[in-house]
């Protein structure tokens, strides 16, 4: 999937380009977009099912900077999945030059016990396209 | 009352100053380091009260600009309250040299419903300092 | 002008909502769509004509909360402008109901000496839609 | 090296924890911090040295939440550097007990070129404690 994004001036730095704290930002602004796609939206998710989709681990490549009023692309999806636990890979484009690379994983969440749950057979679904 | 602050590199933007977004987050930093000085800080207002603190109107005059790794301080107190209202004024200072003035008004809610509460008189007796 | 935004989950805080700090932000989004809808993007203004432009002055009356995930817009345009500054009014609005309302008022800086200067006349003649 | 501090509540988002995006501003603080301490701050890295610090890869592994007003320490120090390249590891404590873990590397950039150099001698002799 890709998603599309244009550079705010508030997400740059006095190094001129974008601070890199922005970028698991727009790697949830991607995900918060997929969701959508697969007619599930994580309001959805956090209403119906009662459960949090939460980040557990979160790698970043920097390769090249995004510099105010860029437009870039996110050309994203899911790497793996099992019982627990899924992961999204994602690449920062811009004119086709790789910006940087990405991977987050990710676990659902009860939301009253705020313990770990099973992927929701209705979400694990979604997320497979099936 | 004054709160102390540095500024973080984070902060800046590309015009390579504290972007003006970030003062009201100061702003809320010194709040709360006020409501911790006088006994009651905003997680006990929340808990043993059940009672949110909304911001309802802010304003805020830029003078001169923050930079990176500069030492600043916000001289602040209340100053008007009411029933149902009370009002914050701050000076931002850099080496005594006054850097932005803001105000910023408020009313509590109540956690469950959302609706605007009178001040809880615990709260009151305690913002007014007796 | 009318420019819209789908609120972001990064967006909200531990009372639910929409941070008060992300307001600024959004009318800055705005500010830029403006400028590229006149056809003089902000990334010009600074290159071309070696300008920043810069918040002097913030007001924000705060309504009703935004919520994650929530699809608002913000109606807007210039209400004041002289030789030195410029000012843009705003509403928030969900479903034809009041958000919030704000007012930002503006000057341009030198980028070498960081002085005010008076508006320049090209970025004037596009403000005032001429 | 240890580094203290306690949430904010704009740092919170609507789950009512902080979210994962302030932790790499969180590891800049403590690198700030760390800069300061050895007596080279940041700021004249900047100024002195005409060189700005970039992050190239950043990993978290998150393991317990953070709540408004918790105070928590990052323990963390140089894990690795070689002629171009620094490394820092942080784990995130509240209570002793892990709230987070995580790595950044970074690299040294010519403020002028924009191109890596090789880390300055003063720099990494500082670095190194030397």
């Amino acid at each position: 999937m890709i998603y599309k994004r244009k550079v705010q001036f508030y997400e740059t730095d006095a190094q001129g380009v974008v601070h890199h704290s922005n970028y698991p930002r727009y790697f949830e602004e991607a995900r918060g977009c997929y969701l959508e796609k697969i007619g599930y939206p994580y309001e959805r998710v956090r209403e119906d099912l009662n459960t949090d989709i939460v980040l557990i681990e979160l790698q970043i490549n920097y390769k090249k900077p995004l510099y105010f009023g860029d437009d870039f692309e996110i050309k994203f999806g899911i790497s793996d999945m099992d019982k627990f636990f899924f992961s999204f890979e994602y690449t920062v484009l811009k004119n086709s030059s790789t910006i940087a690379t990405g991977k987050t994983k990710h676990a659902c969440l009860n939301r009253n016990t705020g313990k770990i749950i099973s992927i929701p057979d209705i979400l694990r679904s979604k997320l497979n396209g099936t």
